[in-house]
């Protein structure tokens, strides 16, 4: 089995001569994408820490600064649409880094026959949205496409933020001995898009937990020492703890019956075959945080709306470097990889 | 007569009840798209600059931030491909408001399928555009789409950027009596891609213009006092014009003998029989100058590759405000208006 655990990296070139779904997953392929294409053309020190957001200073000011396409299908589903998903994407990648989430930009890229009706309905949830976290949507773009030549309605999101001063976050600042600390139940918008798209019979009884987790985050940085933080989106929780045990370069060790996962969504993902841990999350984060401030943190997290289901689901450890272990609810350990391509596509 | 020019405003809304080719052209529809869905849903001050850009205080540094989605087809053409033609655009749109651009994300929504030798073809470029440029691809984004949901690969660039102090430049700080300056020859990027879509004869004789514009307007605003630029992208030359008369409320004048059309691409033009003054550039501005800064702008701007072939080309009055006027070469008088729809869709 060593051998095995090099393989947490990604893996080396393959002959893949095209782009395939799985490039887009969150996942291995993605990573093996990043590494072998963008990382080598772009090298510099802002994407090799590959966070979720650049951190610069421009004349004195710490500013985070991220993008995100978002092409998910449908464009409306159980709690949401992909208007408001994608300004909470953009908050919650700028949070990520503990910076105040201030301005957005948005671009849309629009299939010809579009109903006006549906972009309305989409540019006022952005707008509502918008308002709820805060933030200014202070320019954007619109293109058009020939019919056929997108999926309705593609919108990509950036965002610039204020680090406040001695906010220091990054996947790879993690330590051993920190506490892994989840904001509450995964995989509900994975199931919740896949339930309005498969036509399954669970639909309603799940909603994407689509949120913005600006002030959460505010909350736990003035209750204590945070470390790492990351929202699991594409690829799910596992894939988050995979990348930031790789990033810091500790172990990892959660405990399955810690993680909470809804009673519908359980249900759904046994009929689907699907594995909760690998479903994407659009109003979650994850934490690492300083032992000492665990509690405190933990605390202050439970107190807001966003986080009221916040567990501790785990610790960084100084063994097994780069490794995720998940303890199972039946006292075994299973080692949690990146999944190799995606369980589901086009899910944000 | 009288009563037309009301129109250099948007039309009213239509009866329209989906997004047509035209909502994407930069025109008439554009503006009436932003107008009716845009400005109402995120209505802030930003915004309702009109500007290819915001500018915001952030812990008191002066920031410009930018977005603009690239759908070019096809993604390689004479003189560059999406990727440099996103690098670029984003910078220049940064540079428009006097800023030194410093940071981009870049966004790749990409079709399954898509060759990765083009990938990688178009990173490059985007690479080598952005070294050329100064600036940094300091973040970004990867999704997939299934085969037919997107046309090979559609690139959405953000950028940040400094604004110096003094400096205070936007569409509506046009005034009477400035002069009108463009920095070459006009319809070179628009003529290009047509060559290679519509594999016509003239094709290899006409490249894209794609090119960084930041040096050019440093260069501008060490030489004299700046009040309006704007790149003529999508709708040409006469687009921006239009756009800066109504966001000034001035007049505007212009001699189209002394507006520079190399001759590929006007006898490109007249066989196709569109007008160079409406078709986009990628590598071009247009400036309105204090007057007693004219011919030092001027001389400054020819002293830089991109700024060699600049001329003025007329001026701001007081009189018809917001209406661009143009006097032909055989003496007549012509008025210029926002384009209804797209004289060359998926441009840029």
């Amino acid at each position: 089995m060593a051998q095995d655990f090099t393989l947490a990296c990604p893996l080396p070139i393959t002959q893949r001569k095209t782009v395939v779904m799985g490039h887009g997953s969150g996942g291995r392929l993605t990573a093996q994408l990043i590494h072998d294409v963008f990382l080598p053309a772009f090298d510099n020190e802002y994407l090799r820490r590959l966070d979720d957001q650049a951190v610069f200073d421009i004349a004195g000011a710490r500013i985070a600064f991220t993008t995100d396409s978002f092409v998910v299908t449908p464009i409306f589903f159980p709690g949401g649409d992909i208007g408001k998903l994608a300004v909470h994407g953009t908050v919650n990648d700028l949070a990520m880094s503990g910076a105040r989430p201030l301005y957005l930009s948005s671009a849309f890229i629009m299939e010809e026959g579009l109903p006006l009706e549906e972009l309305g309905r989409v540019t006022a949830s952005m707008a509502e949205a918008a308002t709820a976290a805060g933030v200014t949507i202070a320019t954007g773009d619109t293109k058009v496409v020939n019919r056929g030549s997108a999926d309705k309605l593609f919108i990509t999101t950036s965002g610039v933020g204020l680090v406040p001063a001695g906010v220091n976050i990054s996947a790879s600042n993690a330590r051993p001995g920190d506490a892994i600390l989840l904001s509450g139940t995964i995989g509900d918008h994975g199931m919740a898009v896949m339930s309005v798209r498969e036509n399954l019979e669970f639909e309603g009884a799940i909603v994407s937990d689509t949120a913005p987790l600006n002030r959460l985050v505010e909350a736990m940085l003035a209750a204590g020492e945070i470390h790492a933080l990351r929202d699991p989106t594409r690829g799910g929780l596992a894939t988050s703890l995979c990348e930031m045990a790789e990033a810091s370069g500790v172990g990892v060790e959660i405990e399955a019956a810690s993680i909470p996962v809804s009673d519908p969504v359980r249900a759904a993902c046994e009929i689907l075959g699907l594995d909760p841990l690998f479903v994407a999350n659009e109003g979650k984060l994850v934490a690492f945080v300083a032992p000492e401030s665990a509690d405190a943190v933990l605390e202050a997290m439970r107190r807001t709306p966003e986080g009221s289901g916040a567990a501790l689901i785990g610790h960084a450890v100084a063994a097994h470097e780069r490794l995720v272990l998940l303890k199972t609810e039946i006292g075994g350990t299973r080692i949690l990889d990146l999944p190799f391509s995606e369980q589901l596509p086009r899910i944000c």
